[in-house]
């Protein structure tokens, strides 16, 4: 017999995905360059040279046994080790290898992390709005995520709904900054008192409550943007890592977890992952991946444009009356529809060709998610159409 | 708090891993090339020039947002067509791009066939000797592995201790021929045995009892020798299968999971392996992997070698008296040791610098598993070593 489960999961729709499928059928009526396309986060900017070119050389003078043998299961030692001695040059905290394991992307990264600090049943905490995959991630574990509803003020955290649903039935609380969807970036003084109050629940309950941080977007931060270390303030940290954003790789499915140097139990954690792994099928990334980025830990692909197009989006959207926090990082932003129903909002922009996602999705109704991780060029001829749409639908 | 299972395993030692971690510990002292090692089974063979040829040709040629972008979570559609295609014309059964899943090895493959089946609580039931790995992939699922005892005449099936064994409760069967540690492939004959034992306890029982194939060994099967395609004898089964020992790429985590067309739900559990991985962080493999091996799915690496050395092996043990099933694959041999415990046989055996792993692990006590995927000029010094062993302890 089929588990039911998995069987109920194939009947639910994933918005974003429904949504960019039309976009793809739009496409192949009108010409995708016709169709502004704000659906999907798929990083848009050309691999940096150097992974290309370090893959290649390894390929043409690698031993290939060598190049392509078996992993240690918490990932290769010479790997680990970059990128703790890239993580301590960059954050000051003490890493070592024995503080880093490998994983398949940030997803492979929270897929460990989840499994080593909650039992089915226990709770995990998140804050809306959140990236819609953290609840199958975390529900097919047997754990509960639950989801803080937002401060739309700023999109940080609402610490008064938080407190509330802080019981002691939760065993985590997870993080995502610069965060999908809003492209806010948590301030130092919001990491400050999210610590002080994880402390003084633990105290509280007589357990360690972990905070897991999603940090894909980490290394894609606007000009002027303090990003602070979210590790640096709280010794019981689980960092989940991913290469796919600041590589360009998410395909490559490479990506790691480094739990806090200054954490009680870092090793143990990290040697409990490699445990993990072998109920999951994980093992260990793609050896030769796991290589390439070690030889360009600190490169990132050509970010700017994500930047520049933030601008141009930003500019236009408060200008036609949005209201909108402005991101200050990632490759999304987040304002706010015009009517209070967003996806009946998102409804009315495909007529003009504009796909933008609903908050509903994101556990934030009234708001919709752009993913500008598009040429510029189209992201300019997309301003007069969303011009369009706001005039002959809400003015 | 940390999840008590994963620590407890932590305490756990793998008889290879420190069979392995002495043997290369003794080849700092006295020179590897003097240690006879034949506890791991890690592939020795170059991998194929094609191979790496057509991994510098795609970064060297193709646009790298369009190599190195997300795949589907089911596999990247040209390969999934092109693995599909493979199997149809080497096996005649009319596989699709629908029944074909991509995963990170066979270890990635069996994650997903064991949800696909098992609820917690339920049993797999796999044959001795096994593969123990099984163990914690099928356990940690919630679901138990139980274990049929050997037919230690031929490490074919026991039937008899089958039968008794296949309740109610047993929702998969879990075979993998050629066979890790006995080197043994299942006859067309166990294999109908097997299917129509299948066949009649489903209906008995009111559900399908699924066959999960192993099959990372495929490709390793010796002159002479007829390695029956599982997939055709039983419509419900999940064929898991690896390209590490096929190209000498274990380090690159690829491989498949390919239902049965004649699988009444077979496109249902290829998309439900989709959302299976949602829960275990799996995703899809590396896509620069998955686009490599579909350009040699016909090919394998040189495994010539294997056989060269099973002969040697096998014409010496039988010579000095062993009790041995000759190999028909793999690049392991299995012979019965000179005392009843093969631990402590094995341990005799290092003081010869011949590093063999007991039986008991394997779930077959009294044998003992030599992975001859080492060097032939090797494989040959070490008969005088063994030719040394049994004369000075057992003659």
């Amino acid at each position: 017999m089929l588990v039911q489960k998995y069987k109920d999961m194939l009947s639910a729709k994933s918005v974003i995905r429904e949504l960019s499928e039309f976009a793809t059928a739009r496409g192949q009526e009108i010409g995708y360059e016709n169709v502004f396309d704000y659906s999907l986060g798929n990083p848009s900017v050309p691999v940096p040279q150097a992974f290309t070119d370090c893959m290649v050389q390894m390929l043409s003078e690698t031993e290939t046994n060598a190049l392509h043998g078996y992993s240690p299961s918490l990932g290769i030692t010479s790997v680990r080790e970059a990128v703790a001695a890239s993580l301590e040059r960059r954050f000051g905290l003490p890493y070592r290898k024995e503080h880093i394991f490998m994983a398949v992307g940030a997803a492979g990264a929270l897929a460990h992390a989840f499994r080593l600090v909650t039992e089915p049943g226990d709770e995990i905490l998140t804050f809306a709005p959140y990236f819609p995959e953290y609840g199958p991630y975390v529900n097919l574990t047997g754990a509960m995520l639950k989801v803080v509803p937002p401060d739309t003020g700023n999109f940080q955290i609402h610490f008064e709904k938080f407190e509330e649903m802080l019981t002691e039935k939760v065993m985590a609380v997870l993080i995502n900054t610069p965060n999908n969807p809003s492209g806010v970036v948590y301030s130092a003084e919001t990491l400050q008192r999210l610590a002080e109050t994880l402390r003084r629940k633990s105290r509280e309950y007589g357990h360690t409550i972990y905070l897991i941080s999603d940090e894909p977007y980490r290394e894609i931060v606007f000009e002027g943007v303090d990003a602070p270390c979210v590790s640096a303030f709280y010794d019981d940290t689980v960092m989940c890592y991913s290469f796919s954003k600041s590589l360009s790789v998410p395909g490559e499915r490479i990506g790691y977890v480094a739990v806090n140097p200054n954490c009680r139990d870092a090793e143990t954690m990290v040697n409990m992952c490699g445990q993990i792994s072998r109920g999951i099928g994980h093992n260990c990334p793609p050896s030769i991946i796991q290589l390439a980025v070690a030889k360009v830990l600190d490169k990132t692909a050509d970010l700017r444009v994500y930047e520049t197009n933030m601008k141009l989006l930003y500019g236009e959207l408060t200008k036609l009356g949005f209201t909108c926090v402005k991101p200050g990082g990632t490759f999304y932003i987040f304002p706010k529809a015009l009517e209070e129903d967003a996806k009946e909002f998102c409804r009315k922009a495909l007529k003009y060709d504009l796909v933008l996602v609903p908050g509903d999705t994101f556990g934030a109704p009234g708001y919709f998610r752009m993913a500008y991780c598009i040429d510029t060029e189209k992201v300019e001829r997309s301003l007069a159409a969303l011009r369009r749409f706001v005039e002959e639908n809400y003015l």
